[in-house]
């Protein structure tokens, strides 16, 4: 039946046979739909006062048909009669019929006039999943959200119209798996000036963020970092677990290396003949808030060299500094021994998916095996337009703008702090999207709790801790983490007040 | 160093000093670059006609950093002296100067004046990459590629305007690792009434492509078909080495089934006890063309439910179909039995990245923990966008153009072979983007030779063949895929004369 020719190629697609369980017998059976309307017939169609007529009568009967008013085998009056009904033109009813009989909503045919499509049947409806954004927090000050409410929609809408104006054609071909080379030479000009990375444009590949970055490192037997000579991968005491998690399902063991306040004490590697990689957080260590010093910098390079090893740099918020000069890339100090990562998931939003790896030569070729030879994972538009985005100054606008933004609210949290809970220290506050409160042993827990009762969503520091971090080797300490940038301007005050009000008072 | 606060803490930044193997050295030794200019001396700026003064001053200024004409240590003229200069307002260039500084281009500081500032130092140039698109082809006739001229950009761009400009500000914040709502609920709707599909959008997880969709359920020990009772996975004889290569890379053997004019014959399943999972192309067999008879269509499903397996439906170029009515998905005839794939990237671009799974309610969970419960992976922008542009009907006005433009290439290619070389059987027109060309048996190689030397890039039918299909399950035929979308139109008809000259002559 499928192979039959109908009569005019040109006649508008009829809706797919084949979604009934009978194909063949749907075809010739005669709809019993419910009764057709009769010529003239009110169809009580509301049209929009704004726009076109011919869109608005479509809007209308689309309405119409999927909300089940109108059904399917229902017949509609000619369009000349709508039209009269409607007070429109009459061509204007018809191109409206011709238009949804050619998208499927509506078939017509020699002798038996318009009739509302068969459409296949809904499935018995999914219980809605935990993802449904119901219960979102009264207050919200989770770390690693940037302010939604401060993407720039009009800025990014003109880059995107002028990258896709002046893209050439092969732009929306296949795209190269690296990712494109206007945005490569954007970011090597950018990081350049901006985080002190030495890269070119051939060393950096484009990813979907630091998660697909990982999965490209360690994850399958594909991955760039994995083989029998891989070993165990060195981390931060304190991290996200989201990142330990997804190496744990990788199949890579991490040890945790303890931290003070000058970041990760890096010397503890030596101690772990089997390490050849560590991940740090250098420019601004996650989530305690300290850069690391400048002497461990020079200190973790030697120890990659010396072990032909290499140090994973999560550089996820570099471009937030508020009261000191930026720590540039650990990276720039040996592009061999160190992979850069970063992403606009903090400086713009994280609903992009971009983000970009900086390579070691050797690695680049081994990279883009695991990302698969043809396939290209990230928006090639959305790469066209960063690019545009940063050569055209904006990126770098709208880097500053947030950047005060951001101060602004670190301030206003200080202070608040200051008047109302003087006893709580703070810390990491010198830079980044969240600041470290310290709490007396053992309240953390309750004071989580409290938060939790007041609508209030953030993190307890404990979630951060590696779990095989010892006592000895790093003394656990209560505290909460608290993100200052996820509100909307708005309603970050009382986030803060909600946050003063469930504070413990001083022992 | 790092920690030491400067003076001002709204200082616009310098740029890292980490980037410089001594950072402490670097920060305090003079900059020992080419001599400064004089205050007042020619820059030999150009500034652009068009456009604000402003802008053209930083554009100008950052091309001669970006040069290396203006080096780092460059001391620039006073501001004042600047526009007097260029004829421009002395505000203008002091905005420039104080912009270009807080991108990290220029350093001010207090009695020394304005300087280019210091940039990592570049690494050594990286060889080029073998994705470098130097190499195209004089003729472009390969399959699976629409024509990227035909992209609707000024549609799109407007579907991203309105939906940008309408977007809830969660939208910029974490992505759901599903996808975007309203894209699925666009799509349940789009697809029950142009494919048959039956859903709803709770089914539906988005993902970057085909590939993805693979990788998802096969790749790796989270993969959500992966485990004990996996099994090998039947596919089709001829087919995409590309997702061979996936496959057999995810370590998932495949079983070929053998191909006739009626599609995938899929009672040779009955052979194979261990095989629960087939993946098909049932709409348009790829390569060879045919859809999947409709008796066969109900036999893979009853085998599915007999099995308890699953097929996977590759619905790869549904929306062109030229002579005869659309085929509906086999996933309407049972949404418990079939994963539904589909994706953009014939219909509007590759380069968007962007795909859906429609999967029976049981495999959500399981999608989405092997995608990251916190990994969106595909732009929510794009989401965004192309729910638009369904709703509002472009993306079936832009699909019904399309398949007009492919229909009337097609009948070119048909003509100009009984034209030129009516001995040539072609095959698998009524539908998709690429034809089947019969050659003689033993002379394919040859002629691919032919069509590389003339520049025609296409494909023989001996790369799409499973290697473990036997010669008595199903003789290798010779031929060529020969995909008629792929060109511009300007370039089309060229490259059809370029095939007609390499075809041999009658035995």
């Amino acid at each position: 039946m499928t192979d039959t020719p109908v009569a005019h190629p040109r006649t508008p697609a009829r809706p797919p046979t084949g979604a009934r369980p009978r194909p063949a017998a749907a075809a010739t059976t005669p709809v019993a739909g419910p009764p057709a309307t009769g010529p003239g017939s009110d169809l009580h169609l509301e049209l929009a006062a704004a726009g076109g007529r011919r869109a608005a009568l479509m809007a209308a009967l689309r309405e119409a048909i999927r909300s089940g008013r109108l059904a399917p085998g229902t017949r509609l009056p000619p369009y000349r009669s709508l039209a009269a009904d409607l007070g429109i033109a009459r061509n204007t009813a018809a191109d409206a019929y011709a238009e949804l009989a050619a998208e499927g909503w509506l078939t017509a045919r020699q002798g038996s006039g318009t009739t509302v499509a068969d459409r296949a049947e809904p499935v018995a409806p999914t219980r809605a999943r935990r993802s449904a954004p119901s219960h979102r927090p009264a207050h919200d000050l989770r770390q690693g959200r940037p302010d939604a409410s401060s993407f720039p929609r009009t800025a990014w809408l003109a880059a995107g119209r002028r990258a896709l104006t002046a893209a050439p054609n092969e732009a929306f071909g296949p795209g190269d798996p690296q990712g494109r080379r206007e945005l490569r030479v954007a970011l090597a000009d950018y990081l350049a000036r901006a985080r002190g990375v030495r890269t070119d444009p051939e060393r950096i590949v484009v990813c979907s963020g630091f998660a697909h970055a990982l999965r490209l490192l360690f994850d399958g037997p594909a991955a760039a970092l994995a083989g029998p000579a891989a070993g165990p991968l060195a981390v931060e005491a304190y991290g996200l677990g989201f990142h330990r998690a997804l190496l744990a399902r990788a199949g890579v063991t991490t040890v945790p290396l303890p931290l003070d306040e000058d970041g990760a004490r890096v010397e503890a590697l030596a101690e772990h003949r089997e390490v050849r990689t560590a991940l740090l957080t250098p420019a601004h260590q996650f989530p305690t808030g300290g850069p690391l010093h400048a002497a461990r910098r020079a200190a973790v390079v030697d120890w990659a060299r010396g072990r032909g090893g290499l140090v994973l740099e999560d550089d996820y918020d570099g471009e937030f500094r508020y009261d000191r000069r930026p720590v540039g890339a650990v990276q720039g100090l040996d592009p061999e021994r160190v992979i850069y990562l970063g992403s606009v998931s903090k400086s713009l939003s994280p609903a992009l998916r971009l983000g970009w790896m900086v390579l070691p030569e050797q690695l680049v070729d081994r990279v883009l095996a695991a990302k698969g030879e043809r396939e290209a994972w990230v928006s090639a538009l959305d790469q066209l337009t960063l690019a545009e985005f940063i050569d055209s100054g904006g990126y770098d606008r709208h880097v500053r703008r947030t950047r005060r933004r951001y101060r602004d609210r670190r301030d206003h949290l200080v202070a608040a702090l200051a008047a109302r809970a003087p006893h709580i220290g703070v810390s990491g506050i010198a830079a980044g999207l969240h600041a470290v409160l310290r709490l007396a042993p053992g309240t953390e827990r309750s004071v989580l709790k409290a938060a939790a009762y007041r609508g209030l969503a953030l993190d307890g520091l404990a979630d951060y801790r590696h779990p095989r971090i010892g006592q000895e080797a790093m003394p656990a300490t209560d505290g909460l983490v608290v993100g200052y940038a996820a509100p909307a301007d708005h309603a970050y005050q009382a986030a803060v007040a909600a946050l003063c009000d469930i504070l413990p008072d001083p022992l």
